[in-house]
């Protein structure tokens, strides 16, 4: 591996995630000192240091509510692209319109760093801008955990089915819609199920984006854009989800909101709506916290991949993976 | 894609495989012209050209019987590692003992190639020696295809679970004997049940191989070693099969041959035997021509991967995803 700096931005679950994962990684001896965690911000600051930052005593002091508590500097988070780092992760959470994160991966390519995201919006609005910076600059941006929390998928099939073309995806790409759903068919009105999912830690502040399906519209986009190079954005994609006015009565069969994905004749289909499932449908087999899909390939036939129980470590350990690819890191 | 000249031992299905493979990324535009075919060998000899093959030439002299009707220039097979090669493909059949692919490797090794195999006899008898040899040479060995044909999993975990430990593994990774077992289960007799098998050409000549359990304990060997580190020979594995004595008469619930591994306080445990698998278990989703596998890794979650339908093809993408990762390949 060799010598990475990396700069954190955002410090929630998943962010607390990567924490715990580079912790882990250095306690089994896997991460050498050439890994240098330089900053990490949250919502209220940013903490830094330039010569290598103990990813545990980040991760105590936002455990304990508060970044600032680790010891470390304190700097302004606009200013974190003025550290020398070769890697910028944003985990930060998703906003409306993905404008500050296109710009700070535009800034970010064109001060030759590296961009791992997990943030879904600046993709979802933004794509072919990003991608052309990207390109231009000569520098990577890998986004493994933007769909399928921490389901290998872009990944894999980047480096797993290089022979092939993706033909076709279908997918259960978003946890909290699917969880409601499935809860509202067992008899629970909307804000009852919503109240069981909220008791496993999966709904947002924002709930509406995820159980309106604008979550899985928005995984929706970025598949079409990178499985089958379209310019979509999330305005041109139709979606479903699920909310108060949502009847399930006397409705047969398992229903999901599923990303669905195809291309006919060249022209790509791409919608993330209500669908009932065959029974034979691998996808029906997957339990309320799993995330899965089946991806139909030119030579590899159909893989069918999922995790089966999705969180915030599994998305964490996506976002470090694309880190570590970044950084040239091999299994020893 | 840097200048890649590869020769291919091998020209079975799986061979056949490889080569329409390769004219297919040629046609789509997908395969540079830096990637150069030098030579095709089969149980008969070798057709080559330093300059490069064009694989339908070859593929379709071996569908009409016979590679050297390719026009290409001939030579004996022992003499392919004197031509310019960057990387040897073995795709010949396994050998009882494993010897020739261990040698064949050995050399390339000291020769500077590199080699991805989907031969699973050489490295379920000589791990260790064969990972010494390449490790000191300073090349590499890939060799995704000998378990559980096209499904990714070694390129799975070593690109899209870098930051993960695996703990535990258990997988259907081999078809013949279980399609076998499936179909003794509905109330056919062994050889009934091999004549179902040999109608989907999935028996080979040494079907004892398969169905004695030998194939799926290669399999669960190269598991061992690759996954958890050790040094185990095919010697070292308890395996089981099925013969004409098998009897499932009054045999309640689903049964497998699975390949199951795990560490316990740092000891490893590798089987490869007959399962009844519990209502629950993602395997026992798999339909008769699929193979698949739960991992459970360290920060990733349990990931259950599938390949929905397995067959030469699907194990050919394999290893031409190897040849592809050797060659630094990445797609557009």
């Amino acid at each position: 591996m060799k010598e990475t700096r990396v700069s954190i931005i955002g410090a929630g679950n998943v962010g607390k995630g990567i924490l715990s994962i580079i912790q882990g990684m250095k306690e089994q001896g896997q991460m050498s000192e050439a890994f240098r965690l330089v900053s990490v911000s949250d919502s209220r600051g940013t903490v830094y240091d330039t010569q290598g930052m103990n990813p545990a005593k980040v991760l105590n002091a936002k455990e304990h509510g508060d970044i600032f508590r680790s010891g470390y500097q304190r700097m302004n988070t606009e200013d974190v692209l003025g550290l020398k780092a070769d890697i910028i992760v944003d985990v930060s959470p998703a906003t409306r319109d993905g404008k500050a994160g296109r710009d700070l991966y535009l800034e970010s390519f064109s001060l030759g760093k590296h961009v791992v995201t997990a943030n879904k919006a600046p993709l979802s609005f933004f794509w072919k801008e990003i991608m052309n910076a990207s390109r231009s600059a000569g520098k990577d941006i890998r986004y493994e955990s933007t769909v399928a929390g921490g389901v290998p998928l872009f990944n894999l099939r980047d480096y797993c089915l290089l022979p092939s073309a993706v033909i076709k995806f279908r997918g259960i790409v978003s946890s909290t819609v699917n969880y409601v759903l499935r809860k509202m068919k067992t008899g629970l009105d909307f804000n009852q199920a919503l109240e069981e999912a909220g008791k496993l830690g999966i709904v947002e502040a924002n709930f509406r984006d995820d159980t309106d399906g604008i979550d899985s519209a928005r995984k929706t986009v970025i598949l079409a854009n990178s499985l089958f190079g379209t310019n979509m954005t999330l305005n041109e994609i139709r979606y479903q989800g699920v909310n108060e006015n949502t009847r399930f009565d006397n409705v047969q069969g398992e229903q999901r909101i599923i990303a669905s994905l195809d291309v006919t004749d060249g022209k790509v289909s791409a919608t993330s709506n209500l669908e009932t499932l065959d029974p034979g449908d691998p996808l029906i087999t997957l339990k309320s916290q799993s995330l899965g899909y089946i991806m139909k390939t030119g030579f590899s036939g159909e893989i069918f991949v999922a995790g089966l129980r999705d969180g915030p470590i599994e998305t964490a350990s996506g976002v470090v993976n694309d880190i570590l690819l970044l950084a040239g890191f091999r299994r020893n």
